[in-house]
């Protein structure tokens, strides 16, 4: 008999080292590629899935969210904040992590760091949304805001839709510039702006990604042309939204779940009843995406649960061909299920006697 | 340079082996006090919590279910599932593990195992009912269903409440007598009998904890005699009850959260305006519990998340005294909040160069 916890005890754990290392491993233009087809796969049976409004903890400094859903086969929920003062102290604006487990026995079947693979699929649905509704044969990406998930946007776009040439403008030049960097490394052509109606002149693609809490017009009306598509991404909670009405009013606007998006997109600032396209029924060719050259389309992306559900799932199916991952003891696996008790009181008896051994005078009864 | 993470992005972690150790070295009777006080603390400033009913995803087998609360300074959620179906295969039929965060950066504070800590707070809440509503002088505790959380239900009532003679019954004899050696080897005094009715007979404490997913009928409303305190511990969710519908017209029903309760709790079984009082408001004083002699007080409690909340902060105070904790690698932590991306390729790189160092003719640039 020992202490050490059985199998049925023991949980994958992906920490933020093997993240890192299986990410390295794979690649991570084929880990956007991959992840790309993993959410778009899951969107097209958008129907199978139990959804919900991601359940949010408001603060004066931010907000802690849990996003579960299911399958019906698995479950999985990811915990994450949002807290924009963080920078200030050195700390990450968002840090998630998150659990994939068996719905037919409740058991947890793999427990994961997911900051990094939360801008891993944020990248990815950004991808798949630019897919169904960019014009043809764009090249051209401008990235307004150049925080954490900025590169990380540009470079599933560049793998997954062949944007290679992105603009760039953020309010802190110092950002801008570490982005462009990271970037010109990654082999992308990059060029810096000092105003974003620079950075968006010419660009049939534009992302917006700002982090600010509070409802800022990052682009104004006369700033985008018709033909283009925009990823409003960085809106993604009430009183935080960047783009001006205006743009919404002349846009076909798509969204993952209208339920969340009303509460926490750029169409808060609509009628409750603003028309607005599920992403999910223009992947499944249900409705049509794109139908013209001058029509602009928007997908206000605001992240949700099933985009992290495809990430755990890909995730798991990974681990069977890299090492990395360590197992956790986190679950209680009595002999006998319905002796809990006797299990914790047993240990106790294995530790006094495991104590007693390594007394120099003891000897085991 | 290290790959090794930071401590800012380290959480300490409590695993079944570290719990168990806790429970040791802190003694699980003065465990049992110490949570019935942090538990009946919080109750006490119940309106400073956040609170929301349990987020349930149900299934054929059984239910996962986020926990979430927070009193403005701390966040905490618990995940759990409720799987009556698993004792065959082995498994628990209730497994959980939970987290702490803090409100102000939305960091995790600790990560734990909480199937113990459930069984823990639990039994707990029910010692906290007991004492607020239990007849003057009562000896007397009967337990309907001796499963997994059995021991605990009965060694807090013992410690907190001193109802030191426990008389038993489960339709399973093996669980019966499994429970009874438990509860005899910690010194109370232990009775089994063959029938419910038997088990009731003189007890001023009647507890039932049974686990299968159905309207079921283990008290009858000819088995509860006036005066008696009941913990109704079992009904937990929707289509899951233990008490004939004549018992609860009978008594004066206490709940934790009535929102939730209605849709979990025995009282499924009323009218949506059938008058509960809640527990809170009698640990304050603000109005009565038990009235009289011949009264029958009933809680009808299905575990709230506050509860949960009291048990990872008392765990967490707990980790100050007790080496019972390792450190997670679980929160990214680039030096530079927003180079998220910088932090994966500089691990890259730092892999890279390890490998090389590794290799036997190689020297370190």
């Amino acid at each position: 008999m020992t202490l050490m916890p059985s199998n049925k005890a023991l949980v994958p754990f992906v920490s933020v080292a093997n993240m890192m290392k299986l990410i390295h491993q794979i690649g991570i233009s084929e880990c956007l590629v991959q992840l790309t087809e993993a959410v778009e796969t899951d969107f097209r049976r958008w129907p199978e899935f139990d959804k919900t409004p991601r359940v949010a903890s408001h603060s004066r400094n931010g907000v802690i969210e849990l996003m579960p859903t299911s399958d019906g086969v698995q479950y999985a929920f990811k915990y994450v904040n949002g807290h924009p003062i963080n920078t200030r102290a050195g700390l990450q604006t968002v840090s998630a992590f998150g659990l994939l487990s068996d719905v037919a026995t409740g058991y947890p079947l793999m427990l994961s760091e997911m900051t990094l693979l939360t801008a891993l699929r944020t990248a990815a649905t950004s991808a798949v949304a630019t897919r169904a509704l960019m014009p043809h044969g764009a090249r051209t990406h401008a990235m307004i805001g150049n925080g954490a998930q900025s590169e990380f946007q540009a470079l599933a776009q560049s793998a997954v839709n062949g944007l290679d040439i992105v603009r760039l403008y953020d309010i802190d030049a110092t950002a801008m510039q570490r982005c462009a960097r990271n970037l010109r490394a990654a082999g992308l052509k990059v060029l810096e702006w000092p105003s974003p109606q620079d950075a968006v002149l010419g660009s049939e693609i534009i992302t917006t990604c700002t982090a600010d809490k509070q409802y800022a017009t990052i682009l104004t009306d006369n700033m985008v042309g018709a033909g283009v598509h925009v990823n409003a991404i960085g809106g993604d909670c009430p009183g935080k939204t960047e783009l001006h009405r205006d743009i919404l009013m002349r846009s076909d606007i798509f969204v993952e779940y209208p339920e969340q998006t009303r509460i926490e997109g750029e169409i808060q600032q609509l009628d409750a009843d603003h028309p607005v396209t599920e992403l999910w029924q223009v992947l499944r060719g249900e409705v049509p995406g794109r139908r013209d050259e001058r029509q602009i389309t928007l997908f206000d992306g605001v992240g949700f649960a099933t985009e992290d559900f495809s990430a755990l799932r890909w995730l798991y199916g990974a681990l069977r061909e890299h090492d990395c991952y360590e197992m956790l003891d986190i679950i209680a696996d009595p002999d006998e299920p319905r002796d809990l008790y006797g299990m914790l009181m047993r240990a106790g008896v294995q530790s006094d006697r495991q104590q007693a051994a390594n007394l120099p005078s003891s000897t085991e009864q």
